[in-house]
């Protein structure tokens, strides 16, 4: 038997009985929609990656990109399995119907697109940063530019890019210096190297459209001096047609552990006159603009985290219920025949990690799209403002955490085929080696460390901070008469008790101590916080799961739920206490790393 | 400035003042030696590093050796290394000189081979493997076979491997079916398959003397019934020349995540007549004496995943230290110019850890080096039966610590880097790829756990398991009076009485509890066990310096101990709290994963 690609019976679980997609077909923008389209796009989905990408998967790890001097060449199976997303309407489910989408709910589109990042996660990639290029210009650019470079981007001829990273700056965006000069006629040029630009160059498309910070002549220093410009491949002339090769030129290819599908490439602006540049929105305002883009990049981070995961763990369960070895401690009969190794209660507890790893970061990726839905669509003003509040304030986790644990449950998937696990036999290696990624793009974990400490839980007075607490404390109002949550329930509340009395402390202490110090734990803040996040989802799940369980239901389905609440109890048993580690830490504000003078190492 | 590929500093640190080398010169096996024949050891193998392996170690990865179906080729470097490590006396530093060895402790030995192990550790491994093979017929094997045999490989014309695995077995070796007939003449000829036989087929030896572990026809079933067998590539005639090809076929080759310096084969045994095979020892005692060359092996992988390790932070460290990138949280003005990341506290934090665990795996293996040698060269038989106690006891950890938490440091090498650490500009995702071996090869982390727990602890009235508890509790009361050491000896006081309880409990509930429950947290057992060992290490080692600081010593040096002082107190703050979450799983019989039922997952 194969190992399904990701389980899609949780897949619904999360739909239709966690985040209740169906309740959104009361906004107008979702009228058209009900239960049999959200499972048509998700069918569709899932025949496109059998079909498509299940079959080369490791083909496309195994030829990464290659660069000529001239060109970059993939294998072409990249671009029929692309073709056949984008004429599926699947290269942007969510976007509206006149922007060539099927407006489905965030969270339903996330599930469809389970299968394809499950399959093609990197070379899906080329797809997934064209559209989160066009949400930004539909966003912040004019009509003229939606209609030039939005629209065929939609409709497949474009791909395209966010361009930030530069050699000397890394994730110091303050010292980029990319430059864009202003003519007299008010139209720029843009000089400047920059790297690790995903999808920088291929045969995809007709063209690729560049999203480019850079500076503006005599802009202010640091991050105040930053615009955004378009700078597309070629020029377009005015009746959409591509003109003349505009001046970005590929320095070279990155070759890279994993994500062998999506091209890295360093690209050279304007080595001769400069490269025309379109801006977008206003001068200076380039970060703020780059920042809507990357938000939601970085929710795409931690999916993509999330769905590497879950596949690992499809793909190590299917192995574990189907290779004999070994018998039982309990077993004292050499004659007896081995068992399947799922049996063996080390196989059972990686398994089980695996499940609680990837399924509790899946439902924040989608309890983040839920939110992100709602900010846009939500009936009332305040639901909008709550939802925008609340996911503000979770982006650096749910970027995160998906990226730092879902490499250990790929790392246990690839435990569970032992020797086997470690050879291209298998693909559980390369999940391990893709997934690696996701702790560093888009801003590494210990920036997002950074920014959920010191920005995001003192903003607006705490608001997106308590407005989160509060729904953890609405779960555990709700759970802490159950008879058979009650115990969990109270596990919870003491720990998000503890994360306030942590959150009090290290930033009362801010005031008067060196700020380098005082958050110079900011990674173990995070890993609390994200623990006691997912601890919350699980409790979530279980609370659903038992209901089900009272009810008179198939035992398959009985199945279902009780790993539901097995993952919820390993979670509160082997995870949770460790907040309160991370969090004395914090709390005490270690100085271990602050003191260490760099002569010491 | 380019990398130190090991810190030398700290490899005689480890030999001088930790582990005492000179002081075996006592020893009549190691009388010849002094300070200077040990560094002299250790400067031949830095310069045949520098020379032959550190400007090959990212070729070797990019070239995996490949199988044209008739041979396999590596590319030529490897032997070019190879040879000059045999020239130099090397491959076996630690063999008597009659063995064509260097005659040096263990200890002496494994530094020097810290740097070819970190610039080579897979295309090493035909040498050590080799090794062992030889190690293991001069303990079990005849005289004849010691000349027929581990001459020619101590002299670098033959190579060695040992073959266990089995496609239908794994870890199981009980269920093994390769199988040994014996003829009327008493010759045996020997037919089976193995897999992941590492060095199982290679161009750089005129022969391969593989150990293969098999069943005579009619022996008992299980464990009880496996032999062990010299298995010929080429026939040896009695002059020592080569005769006919024996009947072992490759059948193919392995591709692997890292590790790619060294094949990992599939042979074929006998596939027309039976292979020429020569048994070692009696037969149904292979497992015995495989075990021999196990214990051994699992030291060297303990060691490599160690020497990764440091290896890995060297690289991260003199990266941080020479790029520039943004500015301290404290630093408001976007004038000043980016810091060098080692500023970073967050960065200093991944530094510090990389530190911890490398340095703190790498003196965990040189300790089981010393037990080793302290096991045959100790001057008091109660001296050498206490080493070869501890040492038994000692060997899952020393084989599983550094494979779990070296990786963990090789990660951390990576995010130091950022984007460029995950490319091949850098060897650092080398190394993590390479080390992800380590965890399950010679032994899974999980098999491990259950020889420590199950097996180890017990073993003989718990003599093993006290032995090593009073060589910790000698160091806590040597620190406990300490002004700057008090704090961290009780600390461990601590956490070794949380060792005790937790073993009495557990061990406690075995006698009237299903095994397969009461065991299953073994592997939080190891962890616990694991951090308390290396906490110890690491007290050690600030001992030491502590002492040294308080003398008059040049800066350097100062810098240099107050890095183990600053490691040390990292170790016993942010790791050694795990141990009571660990050992509350164990202790309480946490049955969470035993209780789940496969459905469920």
């Amino acid at each position: 038997m194969s190992a399904p690609i990701v389980n899609r019976r949780d897949l619904e679980f999360y739909l239709y009985e966690m985040f209740n997609v169906e309740s959104l077909t009361n906004r107008d923008k979702y009228q058209d929609h009900d239960k049999t389209t959200f499972n048509g796009a998700i069918d569709t989905a899932q025949a496109i990656a059998e079909k498509y990408f299940l079959p080369i998967r490791q083909k496309v790890d195994a030829n990464e990109p290659t660069f000529d001097g001239e060109k970059v060449h993939l294998i072409p199976e990249i671009k029929a399995g692309n073709d056949a997303v984008v004429e599926a309407g699947l290269s942007a489910p969510a976007a509206d119907y006149e922007m060539g989408g099927m407006q489905l709910p965030l969270v339903a589109s996330s599930a469809a697109y389970a299968y394809l990042s499950a399959t093609a996660s990197t070379s899906l990639g080329y797809l997934s940063l064209t559209n989160a290029n066009c949400n930004l210009i539909e966003a912040h650019g004019t009509q003229q530019q939606i209609e030039k470079w939005v629209h065929p981007m939609r409709a497949g001829r474009f791909a395209g890019t966010m361009a930030m990273t530069e050699p000397g700056a890394g994730s110091g965006l303050a010292d980029l210096t990319t430059t864009a000069t202003k003519d007299a006629q008010g139209n720029y040029r843009l000089t400047g190297s920059k790297i690790f630009i995903s999808g920088g160059d291929h045969d995809l498309n007709e063209n690729i459209v560049h999203l480019v910070l850079a500076r503006v002549k005599g802009a202010p220093k640091g991050v105040k001096g930053i615009s955004l410009f378009i700078v597309p491949k070629f020029l377009v002339n005015d009746d959409g047609s591509l003109g003349e090769r505009n001046e970005v030129a590929l320095a070279g290819l990155f070759h890279k552990m994993g994500g062998r599908g999506q091209t890295s490439t360093a690209l050279s602006f304007g080595e001769q006159n400069g490269a025309e540049a379109y801006l977008v929105g206003e001068e200076n305002k380039g970060l703020m603009y780059m920042f809507h883009m990357m938000n939601e990049a970085r929710i795409m981070v931690g999916t993509s985290a999330a769905v590497t995961a879950l596949t690992g763990f499809q793909y190590s369960l299917n192995y574990a219920k189907e290779r004999p070895q070994g018998r039982l401690l309990s077993c004292k009969d050499p004659e007896s025949p081995p068992v399947n190794i799922i049996e063996h209660p080390d196989v059972k507890r990686m398994l089980l990690t695996q499940k609680a790893y990837s399924e509790g970061a899946y439902a924040l990726c989608l309890y983040g799209n839920q939110l992100a839905d709602d900010e846009t669509t939500a009936l009332t003003s305040e639901e909008r403002l709550h939802a925008k509040t609340v996911l503000d304030f979770l982006t650096p986790i749910i970027k995160s955490w998906p990226s730092e644990w879902g490499p250990k449950a790929n790392d246990l998937a690839i435990q569970v085929l032992g020797g086997h696990g470690y050879t291209n036999e298998h693909p559980v290696e390369m999940f391990y080696r893709d997934n690696r990624l996701n702790p560093i793009h888009e801003g590494t974990t210990g920036i997002q460390s950074l920014d959920l400490l010191c920005r995001k839980v003192p903003m607006n007075k705490f608001s997106g901070y308590n407005a989160f607490l509060a729904e953890i404390e609405k779960t555990i109002a709700e759970t802490t008469a159950s008879d058979k949550l009650s115990e969990y329930s109270k596990s919870l509340e003491k720990a998000v008790a503890n994360v306030r009395e942590v959150t009090q402390q290290v930033l009362g202490a801010a005031s008067s101590t060196n700020p380098d110090l005082v958050f110079s734990n900011s990674v173990s803040y995070l890993n609390m916080f994200g623990h006691v996040t997912i601890a919350w989802l699980w409790l979530k799940q279980a609370a659903i799961a038992s209901q089900a369980l009272a009810g008179n239901i198939h035992v398959d389905e009985q199945h279902f739920y009780q790993g539901k609440v097995q993952a919820m109890k390993y979670f509160f048993n082997s995870e949770l206490p460790l907040t309160y580690h991370w969090g004395n830490l914090v709390k005490n504000i270690d100085s271990t790393a602050f003191d260490t003078q760099t002569e010491w190492l």
